[in-house]
């Protein structure tokens, strides 16, 4: 299945001896990265994957699940899928526990106590979860004059995956899995390349247009009905730096955007500001100071040399 | 194959009834986004990306198909590889066209017709397309310093493949099926960063490099021997809105291109503005009103605080 | 398998028979694109993918390998994929050699042994390779406030795999095979929006934030403790043309950055300048001369209107 | 990926034109099978696997289903499990009716509206199947000293495929697919050596040992409680023949086996016999004449030379 | 994915809901068979399967191994393998201890340490089962004019196959997992028409040409460098029965077959009887007492009428 | 993936290293069955069934093929399958014929040219082959009075299944690849239960019917219109031993059965004997010399006590 070009005296010897040893100084004494010493079981990708695909089946079966589905069995599709779904989950919340400093130490039974209860915690979020999909599907159709019909939108748009992971991710993340949501936000962003940080807060009616670029940190808070384009970026504008030097992790450094703001296309907003609701911020836009609401802002014009 | 944490009494009981419940009253009554109450069957990613492949193989059997044809082999290959991709091509056609308000109630008979004659007539297209793309990738050898040969553009260049996509997603656009079009643009656009809506008219010898965060509008008209970096967006000013204050859809509101116009990477044209044969628009560049031939377009210098 | 809508008289006749003679045509002579009328073998992406995922498990088991390895079982996994995946790798260095021009018409047995000699040498160089990556896990770790554990720098940015394959495929690109490196640099830039050239020299302790849109040309020389956000281009401002008119590839074209440097979002810096040791690059600034060590460069304010 | 001896001037022509057009030639004139020269669609094997994969986890959910199940989410898996099933054997019932004199030029609705007929009432005869199965692997415990569990039977023991497969395979002979059944019968055949005919009638609490090379024939019909060993043939004595001197297919020509009768390895029970209630017949004899109720039958002995 | 004909309304409504009801019925109630009610995780064939071939692969490397081993990679591979595959292997022994009457109320982690016990005295016993494989091939090679070379017999042998399951379930069986063992038994019996008890005791040596329908009974004991062909049964005459009626499970009822003794195809051998060392039973010979050393043994002839 | 029951310490040590170390052992010095002390490539029991799946395809492609084909696709098929299959095959021989004496040390080149003229010439007899199952074919829907349809004689008959593997691998044999002869034919054995070996000769129109345990030959002879049934045994009767004492290998020793002979189940035919045309051999009977045309040959009774 590999040797591709296999010689008349058999396979080639690498005499990997050397290099095996390197590594294995290199992982165990010079460059060594494990945690106290300790293997502990990670998350997988693939699996999480799986996860929030099973989740959107189980949201939108017509849209994201089987073609063959009617009145009769989305029902038992959806509790099926359900099942399948949270049994995954339990077992990648269990892991990422053992990043949390809480549970580093904890017993094996006190930690699968602990992701039962996130994972039904997570389950019960669902259908508030749908509804706010929902309000962003038709702020999707409503602010795009490209868009023509709500199953272009659920299949079409980067925005609307990119959407969807985040309310899931930002969900664990505030279940008490940060590990988790920030690997599903990371997915997400690998498949769309819109990158949000699953702690920030994003209200109802949501919409990311193309969306390449787009960057949400960790403190940001965004409003209702707010719409942002490609290359976005709602970032921090320096990092707190506590008393020993060492940065502040956590403290808010990202925009509030209020409801009703639009940001065009490569607009870059710094710092714990706040954009006033109903504002429009022009595309390019460089801003770092907070504007009231029903605010204008737009960037000087190029030169025609 | 899923619970990956057994307990000693069996599976973990997740009660699922209430959430089952409330998904099913979300998705019929309270959050129902299900087009007239019917459920249509929807085009499949997965299908597409397998007719782009096949398409492409059949288009450039040496770099995209199989590595062992030869000069007799590969007309069979093609030939084979063009039927099946056909046959699944019409069913994704087929399922699209139910979302064209003029098929939307044709019979089965009627709508397994025009998928047919749609098909035949992207077929008939393959060899002008081919033409094309081969004009696109001799400008990206000629215009990139770093490419050395055919195959490394052909292999190895994101504007290829999101130009490949583009020129079969504009033929489907073209034919009548714009659901499948913008379906395929998506596929582009998460494999590449480069967001090319399928409407937009572009000419031969096209050439994109990097490529990341380009967005190209639905209405943009773009000429010959156009070059493009990275983050380059050919957007609207703004929406037009029709008497009832409803976007109006399709209008003309995405930039034209002339010939030959070299556009640096960041540059934003927004409008339906023309810039003229010839011009270089440089790097960040923000134009929002037409340019005449030969202009060149550069940004205000940054200062060194 | 395919056809989802069998009529009653059998699969459709699609009459391609004009169709694959028209192809025939465009590939054998109006737009035959075949190097010197021959084929030859080319590098497969899935294979070098699995390549680099195997080089990765084999550099960093308990992240990237499988998840039941202990002190025991490592090496055994260490030693048993490095041999599979450097099996892999010499097919597919033979095969890109045969793009360089002094391995075009070399014999087989001459080039096997190169492509042997070339697998060899990249074996030998991981060991360094993996401390140069462990630097870069650390920068993150460092420079980024959102950043919890090691694993999750490991598992969840971008940056983590974009500056992984980079230092693979300049390895590879400093062996002698540019068109493999290449490849390896593009399936990175389709899985993180992080567009390095392979050519392009990075030192220890390098850190990518965010990364979408990212832009490293080939001549670029990058020092150590340098940090990037996302949208930032270290492109070149013109291509040198030859006395015949023609690029000439490979000449310096792209910034020097040295030491300790920090470049903020969307900066565009072009040209062979120099960003002195320990400069500030703010966000969107666009800088085509060289600045001193030390310097803070901002951009012009937007305005509120 | 095939090609693994490449020469250095490429793949092998291997000049197939006229084995081609011999192959045309014998399909459309020398040795054409075709049935009315027509094509038809012919069910899947594989597919019909994944119909009685899924028949059995349906019935059988913790010992043929997920492992994961537990009382809650038992029945969403049997619902959809079922759903899906139905779904694919449906389209299966379509093609197989085709080959029924009175389907074969059936209009398509008129096809698809007996094949949902039927499958509606394949699943309205499963849990009787299932009353039947329960008695089999009960059977199965009481009758083999080596048997310790339920679950070893239902995991472990050819007989309970066998005669899994038969119940489902002989309730689709019933309603009107001998086509299908008798595939599925070929299936269990392949997996487990035992042939048997899906028209052979078998009462409940039916049990072959070891297995292989057990014939049971078009016509037998087989009493309650009826125990077979390996390399058992109920077969035909004689083919009847009609007027014409052609075979008569479907008349009564294999034996009668009663209830509670015993026949060991190798027995030969051939022709419309009938061997009577609670007989024994012993390994390898050759019975060819009825045999009353309580009879023991034995072979004539081997000597010793 | 499956619904392959579908009709204008959408798919098929089956109406599951007394089907499920009926099933959930017979599963509970009326044809309950689920152990004192409850589920217990159970071995599965395709990980065991995914075992044998692990254990066979690090077994014989070069002929079940991959095809790219040398000298030098072949250690690694084999620890690798076995590393993998006995991680395998400790999760089946554990599920399959639960049907042990001894650890059917076991707690978790006395069975998790009694898993891991047997799983290394398997490993343990690999060397000396190679040893027996060895002798078994050999004489494979000695004793089939056919025969051409070792990796023949590796290769397209079913004794080969039938032996390698065996020796492997046997040593499971006799370190206390009946369960997997039979479980192994029934997987080679599937691919070769060969049934052996796990529990047979079968010395150096062993050969079995062609051999579909041979069955090898529980308690049956086999000498070394004994050849049997086709269809052979060393079997079972009657089954003892207890005090209260019920089959005594396990009691010696199976020949022994001393050494050097050759079984010619379709002989049946019953009953604890011995065949003397060095005896030749001729093909469909019955036997049912016991021959001294050096015994011919053949049938009575057929008559030509 | 694997650790399906980890602890909290982590994945279990299973302390390999004597188990490595007596393996390696093993395989060199007290049990090496390497052929003198080489590695040689192995043919690939995937592949060789890839290949014959192909080779079915590209005789019968509406039975074997693609359910899509039509009257203009077939061809293009047709030839890309067997192109395909043809490159797989002629890797699978090159290795093959290094287990035969007089290409055991030839050259790359050698074999490769040997392997060439061999898979062509396997190619030429294609046309020659089909006629054969064609015929083989018309005999079963003739011989079996259960047989509806051509379909189902090629969908669900394991003679069918059988005798396509014997034409096949009889073609291979005869043109000097007998290793890979023997892996097709052992395919064909597991899948069918029917072992014909591949040097035995067989003419048109060859039926088995049910087939479980038939046994044929490597000398056998069998004429036109034969019938065999399930245990049947065309064997030898003893095996000529040379002067040394070995076994000469290739001495006929199996029977010749002329024209139109049918033989019924279980009978054993042994030794280089006659049987003529048309004779007909009972089931169960033993026969170890010549019948003359004619004859009919039936069994003892069986005794009723």
């Amino acid at each position: 299945m590999n040797s591709d070009f296999p010689t008349a005296s058999g396979s080639v010897q690498w005499h990997l001896g050397p290099v095996i040893d390197a590594l294995r100084t290199s992982r165990e004494s010079t460059h060594n990265i494990r945690h106290q010493g300790r293997v502990r079981e990670l998350p997988s990708r693939d699996i999480l994957t799986a996860v929030v695909n099973g989740v959107s089946a189980a949201l939108f079966p017509t849209h994201y699940g089987r073609p063959d589905l009617n009145d009769e069995s989305i029902d038992y599709f959806v509790g099926d899928t359900l099942n399948v779904t949270l049994d995954r989950l339990v077992g990648q919340v269990r892991r990422a526990l053992r990043f949390s400093p809480e549970y580093e130490d904890a017993g094996d039974a006190q930690l699968a106590e602990r992701a039962q209860a996130i994972t039904r915690a997570f389950a019960a979020s669902l259908p508030g979860i749908r509804a706010l999909l929902v309000s962003d599907v038709q702020a999707a159709l409503a602010g795009d004059p490209a868009a023509r019909s709500v199953a272009e939108i659920m299949l079409c748009y980067p925005g609307t995956i990119a959407i969807l992971y985040h309310r899931l991710a930002h969900c664990l993340h505030r279940l008490g899995v940060p590990f988790l949501a920030r690997l599903a936000a990371d997915i997400a962003h690998s498949l769309t390349g819109i990158d949000i940080h699953p702690a920030a807060r994003i209200g109802a009616s949501f919409f990311i247009d193309h969306g390449t670029g787009v960057v949400i940190g960790e403190t940001a808070v965004i409003g209702e009905r707010v719409r942002l384009y490609q290359a976005v970026t709602l970032g921090a504008r320096r990092f707190p730096v506590g008393d020993d030097g060492s940065l502040v992790k956590g403290a808010p450094r990202h925009p509030i955007v209020e409801d009703d703001v639009v940001i065009y296309a490569g607009a870059t907003v710094l710092g714990r500001i706040t954009v006033g609701a109903g504002s429009s911020i022009g595309g390019n836009v460089w801003l770092t100071h907070s504007v009231p609401p029903g605010s204008n802002v737009s960037q000087a014009q190029s030169r025609n040399t």
